[in-house]
């Protein structure tokens, strides 16, 4: 396998199997079109057409949007074809920075295929010129990617926060980091993919984020969602990427940009170098 | 203006206005359509048809491709098609990494629409935490984008010399950075973009390189390329940007991505933090 195998199994969506999903006239998401019709039973919710699926026009404002939207993926969580109801909300947006048009529950944002956005965190340590990333272990009772290898610190972005007030926040329940050294963090780019799994489709954007931690730092998990933390020579980092899946696939991609931006990757030592550089920032589905 | 009226003025070209360029079923360029018809004077070395442009078949090695091409090229030169002829060859190839399909002289890749590449490196300065960077002003004599701003050194990826050793013959040649602190450039990204002048275009690729130097250093040019360097505060270079045109453009490219990945764009102060991000590394055309 090579490192930009990665980059083609995060971006294996086939939109043909989907249905744009309007507001209006502008599309928000993408709904599977076996899943297309199982929204007949709320004809007040959705205007089906044979190649859309459209909010009903008379839910024609955030709070509207958002309050009938909510009562069917209620049902959905029911039914269990939304799962992992996680009580968080999102902002749902075409682009990054626009008026939000709703507000979904987190874990329905798949099944409608509407963009979701995360910031991303690389911890690392430079001991004698020698660069070591701290890595995640994911709790193995964790719903999603139980037991897989992880990013020191992640987490979703939800409605009402900024990204870096976010990273700040989750830096402190997933890694027990105190606000004055993750005050360091510093934003680095910002990455984007389209990641197909059955019927449900992400069509997301990562904030990525550096912290250089000193040397005698140990993160502590706060919140149960990681198993242990390792801190790990590059080398080995690189290994493990391009010779296994162990990594969840979102985090791979925010490695492959560190391993870009820290010059551990070169135009003489990556014969895809620039075909990662551009496949991690990909135009928005 | 904004930050990503750059990215829009780097990707100008209208791609329509250009035929393909083919070698076998296999396309290497974009010829203007308005200039086609002016290569009928060379029966034996093209091929023209309604919408495409091919080298003739009996052309088909490396040396072969290149020899005829040459002729051409310098035929062009003569009669002012092709301008500012280099003396300096480029490789031919469809992506960074393949094997070279001919070889072609740098001044007429534009004509031709064939991909070239780029070095580019920003020399930064770290003060008492604060960033200071190297900008170039390039000599008023220059032929292309006289007395303009510049990164503190750039230039082009010729055939047979890898991007790094090209880069610090460039820092020796352009800066005066001496062999053994030029060793201490990183490889960082690269980037792509489209930009069409008249009826040539140039579907290119950069790659950057950062350089943290002793503040005590002062680059001194020696090919007679640039007219003086000066170190400005990263404020006063973000802001330069963000009000003129007055970086060449692909520099500016390069200058957003250091702004970057070195923090000083975030999510929170730049609207279009997320469209930047992605418009520095569009899909080749």
């Amino acid at each position: 396998m090579s490192l930009f195998d990665h980059i083609l199994a995060c971006n294996n969506a086939d939109l043909s199997q989907f249905l744009p999903f309007l507001t209006g006239e502008q599309r928000i998401g993408w709904i599977h079109r076996s899943f297309a019709e199982r929204l007949e039973v709320w004809p007040e919710v959705f205007d089906l057409a044979a190649e859309r699926v459209s909010l009903a026009p008379r839910y024609n404002a955030f709070a509207s949007r958002s309050a009938a939207l909510d009562e069917v993926l209620r049902a959905l969580a029911e039914s269990g074809e939304v799962s992992g109801w996680r009580g968080e909300v999102y902002p749902v947006m075409v682009n990054w920075g626009d008026a939000p048009i709703l507000q979904m529950e987190r874990a329905a944002c798949p099944r409608f295929g509407v963009r979701a956005w995360g910031v991303h965190m690389n911890g690392y340590v430079c001991r004698d010129g020698e660069l070591f990333l701290w890595v995640a272990w994911r709790a193995k009772d964790k719903p999603t990617f139980p037991g897989m290898l992880d990013n020191m610190v992640a987490g979703g972005q939800p409605i009402g926060i900024s990204p870096q007030d976010n990273m700040i926040k989750e830096c402190a329940e997933e890694a027990g980091i105190p606000t004055d050294l993750a005050a360091g963090i510093r934003p680095v780019g910002a990455l984007s993919y389209c990641h197909q799994a059955g019927d449900t489709v992400k069509p997301d954007q990562i904030f990525c984020y550096d912290l250089e931690l000193p040397a005698d730092f140990t993160p502590v998990n706060q919140d149960g969602e990681i198993d242990r933390f390792e801190l790990w020579p590059i080398g080995d980092v690189v290994n493990r990427v391009r010779n296994s899946f162990d990594f969840k696939f979102t985090c791979t991609l925010v490695i492959l940009d560190f391993l870009i931006r820290h010059g551990v990757l070169a135009p003489e030592n990556e014969p895809d170098y620039m075909a990662i550089a551009q496949g991690l920032h990909r135009p928005a589905s």
